[in-house]
């Protein structure tokens, strides 16, 4: 029989409990797929004592994760701790130095020292895997960095947050505000008790950070992502945005264009007829448009015990099998340094609702800021009074430059007929 | 520089151009992702002087394509011949044996002889590769072999033929006849001359043989799957699908079950709700369902050109960079031999239409056929009479066992109050 894989698993929630209970219920024909087993031979967490759900005491328990780097009897170390620096990375730079290989689900530490991780295990001939930082099961770091390989890739894009996704289409089938759902959605386990990290938009970015590298060939940089949560998106913009055939979902995108990489999250008003459309309740789903291939279109789910687990181990099998390179498709130093190009030159629809003050003028000062502007209107629709007593405005544009909507937005900073800052959403036309 | 991968290409016609326009557009990219340069060294096909819009000059041009195998300068035999055997089987055989890679779109070859290939890529050392043969350009063999590898598959299914999908998509959205749209197919070019193995299944049976093969870990079966096409549906079927809330599209599934290994391509009703029903045009489509990663669906070009030619250089970016494997994920003495499950103790729901003469009785006898078999009606819908006078009855089944519809079905061959053949096609309840 080959020899098995060994592996040290660091952190032990949800994630990690899915590793072990997958490597236990399919121990058989991941074997037959990898050419030898996978084997947990030591893992490590805060708690030893919290019931699991799977039987620990077979494993060599350590307290201090980052010791696992320098165990003789590991393979791989499979990092499911959490957070950008910390032990998280600590453990990985050590289990590098140590030349072992390393897999992690960690998006934000990949987002912020992937490049330096992919450096350091390139430097030892080692894997760096991170299948399940992105998307969850949806094996679209693979896609990107395998499948797609032959292609320029023009864009990528897609649903990122499976919470943000979870809320909107809530709020879309149910018709209630945000605050309401994501209070639900946190009842529920859907949501974190500090739920910034998925609705402002920031775990998207550090996945689209990822993303783009792999697809632009292009080193990692999530500061550059221009990035805008839910949280400001109300029951009336769905509402508005079902009436002109869309729905809203927060869509990260990034392309390489002659000006540079550009990256953004943003709740958008996304066309009936585009796939991202249908993606409902807390799936992901990945666009990538490749000059060759044309437009492919992945969806699964995006968090969870099941799903992480699978890419994790998918990651796994990989490494069993020897079929992996380098980190980010190619060596570090052949990524291009982009510059970020600006959101201010590009062209598109928008979608703006402005709650407003209800008496005389108001709607002449709006218009007014659009036309000084150059914003061009393609439809505008005024609603009757909310509770509140304020009236909603919403217009959509035509396409034009999206300098010229800041500048109108600008003009009307600190206006006494707005009641509310105004919404500003892009229509994804693609 | 690293040394190049040097490409023998046989078979010049639409996917062979293309692969030479792709390598020669993205070849500074790929030399960065792949590690080295991919280089076509030389080339093969029926027609020399034929115009395929590229510059040949450059290749080394052999007439006999089966010569390139024995090349000292060539690194891996790319064929793009087809068919399942001749030239392109000889072709596969003597580059594996002289432990030269192979890569092929070729579905059939791999359906019928894709063990034999792999057993001798393997005994060689070498890779075997044909990502081209499903789906086109997108990365569903390398989905199911490598990123859903951690997963029991359940179940596999799709829309695996595009020529199909473009006509059926054509019928519901302009209301015309099989026939009609089938001859406009051709006439653009979207369709073969003789389109039988599009329309007839068989190019889907080929498909869906193969990635049965990878998600359940079994040897390949083509001759183990019921294959229907797409001849009999006709413009009312897909108004009264639709009208009941569902699209028809031609779907190859496969499951393993404990009775062993099930493989059907049959036209069915697909609920709005599942993302099949959403695959509109000439687009192909793979779902597949693990036991921890849930549902993966891929979708994206399936034929073609650019998609498949991008295909085909993801598998030579593999190769140069090492990162292959055994071709149907495990060693093919690993691979079960599943029996062949019997589709009769299945369970599901029916749509059933019948062309049927316009008098007394024909209702009475249809009914009755279906209770003396136990077939359970949940909805039926007769309209009024077609061109030639014929009436049409359409019926939708409670979820009960296939082989009561087949008693039912048997029970009225060659009644008289029928006009025509009655058409099948299963409801997709997944």
């Amino acid at each position: 029989m080959a020899e098995p894989l060994r592996v040290a698993l660091a952190g032990l929630g949800t994630v990690g409990g899915g590793v072990i209970k997958l490597l236990d219920a399919n121990a058989a024909l991941i074997e037959r797929r990898a050419g030898r087993p996978i084997e947990v031979v030591a893992v490590s967490a805060r708690d030893r004592h919290r019931d699991r759900g799977v039987d620990l005491a077979r494993f060599d328990w350590v307290d201090d994760a980052t010791t696992l780097a320098a165990r003789d009897d590991v393979d791989v170390v499979v990092e499911l701790i959490g957070g950008a620096d910390g032990p998280a990375l600590t453990l990985a730079r050590r289990t590098l130095e140590a030349k072992k290989a390393f897999v992690t689900a960690n998006k934000a530490m990949i987002a912020h020292h992937g490049l330096e991780l992919a450096n350091q295990a390139s430097a030892a001939g080692v894997a760096l895997k991170y299948e399940a930082a992105v998307a969850g099961g949806i094996p679209v770091i693979k896609g990107l960095r395998e499948g797609a390989a032959a292609n320029e890739i023009a864009q990528v894009y897609g649903i990122l947050n499976g919470t943000c996704n979870y809320i909107l289409s809530t709020m879309e089938s149910e018709g209630r505000d945000f605050a309401d759902v994501l209070a639900d959605a946190q009842a529920l386990g859907y949501a974190e008790a500090d739920p910034s990290f998925d609705i402002d938009g920031i775990d998207a970015a550090h996945k689209l950070s990822i993303l783009a590298s792999l697809a632009f060939g292009a080193r990692l940089d999530f500061e550059g992502a221009a990035i805008t949560g839910i949280r400001h998106v109300i029951a009336a913009d769905i509402a508005e945005a079902a009436a002109l055939g869309f729905r809203v979902r927060l869509i990260g995108l990034a392309d390489a264009n002659p000006a540079g990489l550009f990256q953004r999250v943003h709740p958008c008003l996304v066309p009936l007829a585009h796939p991202l459309a249908h993606v409902s309740g807390s799936l992901n789903a990945v666009v990538a448009e490749g000059n060759f291939v044309g437009r492919l279109f992945f969806q699964g789910r995006g968090a969870g015990e099941g799903p992480t687990a699978s890419a994790v181990v998918a990651d796994l099998i990989d490494i069993a099998r020897g079929e992996y390179g380098p980190a980010f498709a190619m060596p570090v130093d052949s990524l291009a340094s982009l510059p970020r190009a600006p959101g201010g030159d590009r062209r598109g629809r928008a979608y703006l609702r402005f709650t407003v003050a209800d008496r005389p003028g108001v709607l002449a000062e709006i218009t007014a800021a659009m036309r000084d502007a150059g914003v061009s209107i393609e439809s505008l629709i005024q609603r009757g009074a909310m509770p509140d007593g304020s009236v909603i405005l919403v217009m959509v544009t035509h396409e034009g430059p999206e300098k010229s909507v800041t500048h109108a937005l600008d003009k009307l900073e600190g206006s006494q007929s707005l009641t509310g800052r105004p919404l500003w959403m892009h229509i994804l036309d693609i």
